[in-house]
């Protein structure tokens, strides 16, 4: 973690990263957007061909949904729910005094029916339910957004509020393990014309408590998850900056997706944690983009 | 508000804005952030020489600060607070148990250190404070963010989550009312190009109960604050797309922020509603951007 740190302070003494005072909540400079967009403009490279349909979600998503997902009985420490001041004059004035006397306000503000995105794709599949069934050669999306993790870290490389851009593959078994096959190598090409070392291995997700254990041994087991990783903090331990998801047909199932035939959908994604790369570059070639070597500024600004 | 939930059903049908069950949260398609991402640009070339200093935060802040910042105590009802959960595996049971029963599970949920953006400069401020006193001729900031107002509504261009890009200038009295001057003038001649009819108002913020009524009169009363307003859904009711806001020394005094000769810096922004801008360009150029006036589409695919 040392390592972490040193190089979160790097950052902050840089001015690529901004203090907010909370542990993973950092504004960040143009020169660090700059790179971030750059990143995300070459994922958009690296997919143009292949028709994917283009949606946007803001960084949040209807809790009706969210319970849905199963995302609770899965993450439940790390979701982020809104919650608002919905009382009258005399509830304010009361709200009011607890926060001048330094008193804990929160406690009286009700859920809304909005709840932190969690990764890019939870609010696709809802939408993907309702169209029907799908074609017979499937879909593909193309998403981003701002994702909430309830993680608070030192570690740069672990925000509590981060950029995750993915696709979204949703068809038949071998449709959607082909995408994460053709994404394995893509990706891989990807982050080597960056100049960036790397190792790909088998994943599992955080699942909660000792049920989750079980689950992500089974993750790893059936070979669900890969991850894309770059030594960020230390060699030892890379962060992930993509992950190779293939969700059988959990989605499918949960929302009543299905193909023209009248099976349940399989889904797959591919994410690229914009912030992670974003770090990667800076970590490998220096805080100064301009002095970056020529083969990874040729493809960022080329 | 029936013209307002006629829009809003047409861009559901058009596939521009896309249903999540929650009013006022909305996904977009490719076309519609294409054009969002254009009136952004625009807004950058109007602001291209006076060297603001870019800095993007994250959709959501520091709670010490939005504590600090008075949003509280104007805004109450507006305000997103992020909570989670912050239990063991028996506390997980019990939630679980109370989702699947159809029963409240959120009032186990804890306020953690962040709250949702209520609007782009709020986590400016801090920044600035912290930097020490303001060089002679003040500063200039460059901002944009998705922010939160906890408003439910079928009028499309009144969304829970939206994108306000913001200028903000800090400096003297006269340094940052000439800042607001020229973004009056730039603001309308921006929105002219783009073929829009549009009208300049004086305006006040939704302040909260019958003390909110008078801190809004005197807002207007001593004009601190312009609305640019374009008809989305009615000529008798335009919406404010830019709005124009001369905050004196309030976030000043609030932060410390000061001049090098140790007076209280006082501060303006102009914010372009992005959401707003792009709604008002489709009701009135139609629903097939292909099909727009020449003017306005020179003027942002040009």
């Amino acid at each position: 973690m040392d390592q972490a740190v040193r190089f979160l302070d790097l950052l902050f003494d840089a001015g690529l990263l901004i203090q907010t005072g909370v542990d993973g909540l950092y504004g960040r400079s143009g020169a660090f957007e700059d790179v971030l967009n750059r990143v995300d403009a070459l994922a958009t490279r690296y997919g143009a061909d292949d028709g994917a349909e283009t949606l946007r979600f803001p960084p949040a998503m209807s809790r009706r949904a969210f319970e849905t997902s199963g995302y609770l009985k899965s993450f439940p420490q790390l979701a982020g729910t809104v919650h608002s001041f919905c009382g009258n004059e005399r509830d304010h004035a009361r709200l009011l005094e607890c926060l001048g006397a330094g008193d804990d306000w929160t406690s009286g503000q009700q859920a809304t029916d909005v709840v932190l995105t969690p990764a890019a794709c939870y609010p696709l599949y809802p939408t993907l339910a309702k169209r029907g069934p799908l074609p017979d050669d499937g879909k593909l999306f193309d998403l981003q957004s701002y994702c909430f993790r309830h993680e608070p870290s030192l570690d740069p490389a672990r925000m509590q509020l981060f950029r995750m851009r993915e696709y979204v593959r949703a068809g038949t078994p071998e449709q959607v393990l082909a995408f994460r096959e053709t994404w394995l190598k893509r990706g891989e090409a990807m982050i080597r014309s960056l100049g960036l070392p790397l190792t790909i291995d088998i994943a599992n997700d955080p699942f909660f408590g000792r049920a989750g254990k079980i689950m992500a041994s089974g993750q790893r087991d059936q070979g669900l998850k890969f991850e894309l990783l770059v030594p960020i903090n230390s060699a030892a331990e890379p962060t992930a900056c993509l992950s190779f998801n293939y969700h059988q047909d959990h989605f499918g199932k949960t929302w009543g997706i299905a193909m023209a035939d009248g099976a349940t959908a399989h889904t797959a994604c591919v994410g690229f944690g914009l912030e992670r790369i974003t770090l990667a570059l800076f970590k490998h070639h220096g805080l100064d983009v301009e002095a970056w070597p020529t083969p990874a500024r040729d493809v960022l600004w080329g």
